[in-house]
């Protein structure tokens, strides 16, 4: 998507091909920066510290991870360290684990010297194919939005609420849930995107609202208290979120707080639609809710905040009394029945495993498997 | 209630007579300040920044800003300057304007030499009354604390959640939502509160934590994203929170977000209480999602937030990118189908017109002139 008017990557070979730059994501809204890392260190710094964070990036900075790895000692010591480094970096992410052992399993069989070369390659593919995967949910998601201004009779423009940031910073382009929402804009229907500022750590205040700013996307930034009373009162006419972890029933794992707002789309029939690359279905999870675990993070991401001061220094401020417990935890469940579809790069699909099966026919032995095991 | 094991009200005459004491409530949770007001235009300006907050507390405080007018000077013209002024500073508090025609309704038939005295005796009135409609409401909503643990088989403590403050500090004394929790906590009921931290002013993470912490009562700061996961898996076992204004229907309008958890309480079975004093009730309202205007306040509180850095400085911080524009809606309305019960200073009853005039039949004239109107 576009930064200041230029198309830009999350992730991308510098063009001496010796080096792969990043967007310091930790250093938005504030400030674009960029940061070329040379080593496999830089990179599992870069993934340990959240300069680059959503799943599929992170799978795709890791990927590059095991190339810069090889470059410098090709052997099979070496692989094996690369991989178990940056697994280390952030154990629970599944694009991670995945990348990883798609990169041991191509390079493995091969001999040395031609490693760092079939890494490269295999990971601008990776970067390649999730741009794809992208497309595909921005095109499956657009007749959703065209079908919202046409019942708006193409009056005043769609109203779409998201939460988090599903964008194309989460992804290496595009993005999921705000897939869609590019695509529309790129077809000319009137958006305005309302941005739940995602608490604790303020996704949708920094990275959404400074991405859709970026690419032109219109958009205001709202606290997550705000949704219910939006929908209540007509203003929202489509919610598009993504998930972490999709269950084959339908059940999405997503920031927390995504419950609440599926909770007021139902309650004031406005369509709540969760986008997502097909690699996040876990096959084996019946009832998302009793098996989904739920991370507890550091308390000290609610009880402070970073910001940046009118002077224009990055500051962090606590918010609570110093003698306060703070709990934190990272996502919650919405169930199948408050969502209205799922968007795939294949389509959409009703959120129930029959709705899934109808899109992934290849996954029914699985499935059912998984269905039994529960 | 107990700040540092001494017991405070939030308002209060000076030893001297001279003054009129109040929390700092800006001040509030990095620091306990107290402010002298010396003249009504002290008071304006402490009702103006919000240095004293909440409906009752405001009435309060107006009452005594019209004492001490009165002492520099009690013509009628005096009298109606100093009503004037202090309506101006948050016109839409419903208490104030009370207040404010309690003090001329009481003063002008008045001499002008009787009024300051008059004028202080009924402020501190006011401030009595407060109290006692609130130890009303803790002994009304006490045995719902009571069933709560009584239901668990007084195994563990009662988990409480709320939204925003309506404690002690919104009021003289006890609060309002708290007033059950503290009597609950006096009589020995083991509890543990969930507070909001009510985006955007974070009055649950500031102002809440803080009294709950002061008088002792066990507590942990969440965000407004996390109350639906927990109630997802049991781990609430009634919500309690205060009302702006309720409609004569039981519809309750509330801060941003209170909605919200209203809806996660009816998925999950949880009750859903709202406190509140009788005279917060507008018995002219019948759709209070219709009828109760939402005041949309300065998007720099949703834009910007202040706190205390490492080295103890209050500071303020941008989160959103500069560019971005953002909404501030004050308060939403939850709807009285999601309401368990209201709590008042008479007693529990339904959210329904029924309800109300069963506690309030001196009322079923209005009510019903309201309905027609409706």
């Amino acid at each position: 998507m576009k930064v200041a008017g230029k198309p830009m990557r999350t992730i991308w070979l510098e063009a001496d091909g010796s080096a792969v730059g990043i967007i310091d994501q930790t250093r938005l809204p504030h400030a674009l920066v960029t940061a070329r890392l040379e080593t496999l260190d830089d990179v599992a710094q870069a993934i340990r510290t959240m300069q680059v964070r959503g799943a599929p990036l992170i799978g795709a900075a890791a990927a590059y991870g095991v190339a810069l790895a090889m470059r410098a000692d090709a052997r099979d010591a070496a692989l094996e360290a690369a991989c178990r480094t940056l697994l280390a970096t952030r154990p629970t992410a599944v694009n991670l684990r995945w990348a990883l052992e798609e990169m041991r399993r191509l390079l493995a069989p091969l001999p040395p010297p031609e490693r760092a070369a079939a890494a490269f390659a295999r990971a601008a593919a990776i970067c390649d194919e999730d741009v794809a995967i992208n497309r595909g949910i921005a095109d499956a998601g657009l007749p959703l939005i065209e079908a919202a201004w046409e019942k708006k009779g193409r009056r005043g423009r769609v109203e779409v609420l998201t939460h988090c940031n599903a964008g194309w910073l989460a992804t290496v382009d595009w993005g999921t849930a705000l897939a869609p929402i590019y695509r529309a804009h790129e077809r000319g229907i009137p958006l305005h995107v309302w941005v739940d500022e995602t608490r604790p750590r303020n996704q949708g205040a920094s990275l959404t609202a400074w991405e859709l700013g970026q690419h032109g996307v219109a958009h205001t930034v709202i606290v997550d208290n705000a949704g219910g009373h939006l929908m209540q009162h007509g203003r929202v006419d489509l919610c598009i979120t993504g998930t972490d972890r999709t269950a084959a029933s339908g059940d999405v794992a997503n920031k927390i707080g995504t419950y609440l707002k599926a909770l007021a789309a139902k309650d004031n029939g406005v369509p709540f639609y969760v986008a997502l690359p097909s690699p996040t279905i876990d096959w084996s999870i019946g009832d998302g809710i009793a098996e989904i675990p739920i991370e507890e993070r550091d308390p000290a991401e609610v009880t402070a905040i970073a910001g940046v001061t009118d002077a224009g220094a990055v500051a962090t401020v606590r918010l609570t009394p110093a003698e306060s417990p703070a709990a934190n935890f990272a996502f919650d469940v919405t169930p199948a029945r408050l969502v209205s579809g799922l968007i795939t790069e294949r389509g959409v699909c009703a959120a129930s495993r029959e709705g899934l099966l109808s899109l992934f026919p290849e996954m029914k032995p699985r499935a059912t498997a998984g269905a039994d095991a529960g």
